[in-house]
């Protein structure tokens, strides 16, 4: 598919990218960079790479497709960094969790001749890391593009076959509205898990250590999500603030209507809310993306970002 | 263990200790008693009980052993209908989400000669009904008794006996005590899922078909806690107001302190944050009630709330 392919930035994200570039030879030559030496010589040791270096104008030379798999916050300094050593009409791509800021930060710096086409795979672990990579990572999940109107429509086309390959199901839309969506699906959901473990940290230590112990009981759930990266996390909260600030008002609004609800016994109103929540659940069921229970203690389904993939897990309790 | 035991309510929980005490043999006659003939219907032809009955009087009498499986703000109304036909010695227990307001508003309609034991096993799935009930729902999960210390050390023994039957492990504690650690592990996690979920439902049609669509970046995990029983977290959230409310301050206050960071841009605060709440994910790991990745994919594991059972299955994306 490509002769040679540079993977900047071996985290979580661009080492599971390696390793199914590896296994589906995707790529002639396969190019590591990654400008943390210990992060270097553990791809060295993992094999998942043709080529290792820790030096990124290097490791982008007479690359036909260039992948940046760095912290968003780190996406302007790398384009900056390799921007001049980049070959005419190769195609430089990312996986970032926010995309406007991406398009801004990274275009100025790409010669006329190199495509640019924006991406992020929903997909991931709360671990990070070259070795916590794996090639099915991408498997059953959505992979978004971000083109700009005037991206070559070939370019766009080789980052879908790249991440159809990978195992993904590709949606296109624009970099604004992307932010927005996943404002709502994912940072706003990350905000509030570090909040809650957050609040919990600070318990005195007799309560702290019943809460871990009880902690099936729904809070252990947002303990994994809590768990991840720190510095992707920063990052994206960074960047995509406009959005997330604007949901999490709406959040606040709501919350602050059911504690007053909470406040004044006012039952009804609670138990609307709660009622209507349900609808979601069940849509998302329907269109695949979760599965009804189907034995006993299986209570959830599904990692599965997409329909085709849907293999039933059991659930954690929702107790009171 | 018991001549004759009666389960009033035969909802999730109600209905999956008839299962687990029909299997272990527990009783020598069991008795479901629902005021709502459909249950009592759907519990016949589920032949999960030996007697059923929608009179809870009638239920209730020549009983030595009355679990009431109701949800919390039914109990007063359902301890003063049985008071008078409870037979001496015999034991009452619950299965409520909160235990103080279990106590108060039970304790006063039962005989001197009735022992009271209230419990709260730590388990539970988001569907409800007599037909989402499963016998295996308690197997490795905690039971919490909340005797008063003028309760009959025979009688906890007892009730602890039929938890350990049913595969749970007993914690005591006092019920002002449960309630404050079970609104910190499982009431506010409940409240804030019910909270984001609905901030969804109200978005634009044409965004909330995405959300829906690209629910497995994080959203996903809210949306299985928030379709539980809405009556049974009316419920929990009016009888442990104190409690609750007390939590959500504190949520609140360090929600505002990371959505100031995120305006002001203040990247070192929300770094050490997020860096933070990863300690309390590897303590809960430590502590056996979850598991570090086993092999690839497997980013979260058990569902099981006390050490020996372990089973680990897919963990749902933790992406951007």
């Amino acid at each position: 598919m490509f002769k040679k392919v540079t993977i900047v930035g071996l985290g979580l994200i661009g080492s599971s990218m390696a390793r199914g570039i590896k296994e589906q030879g995707l790529a002639e030559t396969l190019v590591a960079a990654d400008r943390d030496q210990d992060v270097c010589d553990k791809v060295t040791e993992l094999s998942i790479a043709d080529e290792v270096t820790s030096n990124l104008e290097e490791g982008v030379k007479e690359s036909d497709l260039i992948i940046l798999a760095v912290p968003v916050g780190a996406i302007e300094d790398v384009g900056k960094a390799i921007g001049p050593f980049l070959k005419p009409n190769s195609i430089v791509t990312d996986t970032g969790s926010v995309k406007q800021s991406v398009v801004d930060s990274l275009q100025p710096f790409l010669p006329d001749s190199v495509h640019l086409v924006p991406a992020h795979p929903i997909a991931g672990t709360e671990f990070s890391g070259p070795e916590a990579g794996f090639s099915e990572l991408f498997h059953g999940r959505w992979a978004i593009l971000t083109p700009l109107p005037e991206t070559s429509i070939k370019a766009v086309e080789k980052i879908t076959a790249l991440w159809e390959a990978l195992g993904s199901t590709i949606e296109i839309m624009g970099p604004k509205h992307h932010d927005l969506v996943l404002g709502i699906t994912s940072h706003l959901p990350h905000l509030i898990a570090y909040t809650i473990v957050g609040t919990a940290t600070d318990l005195e230590d007799d309560v702290k250590s019943e809460v871990l112990k009880f902690s099936a009981s729904g809070f252990r759930d947002f303990t994994r999500i809590a768990a991840s990266d720190p510095t992707m996390w920063r990052d994206v909260f960074l960047h995509n603030r406009v959005a997330v600030l604007d949901v999490l008002q709406r959040f606040t609004e709501d919350l602050t209507a059911l504690q007053k609800a909470i406040r004044r016994g006012d039952g009804d109103y609670l138990y609307k809310v709660f009622d209507e929540t349900r609808d979601m659940r069940k849509q998302i069921i329907e269109m695949g993306q979760a599965e009804y229970a189907a034995a006993p203690g299986m209570a959830d389904a599904s990692p599965a970002g997409t329909p085709p993939v849907v293999a039933p897990h059991k659930g954690s309790a929702s107790s009171g």
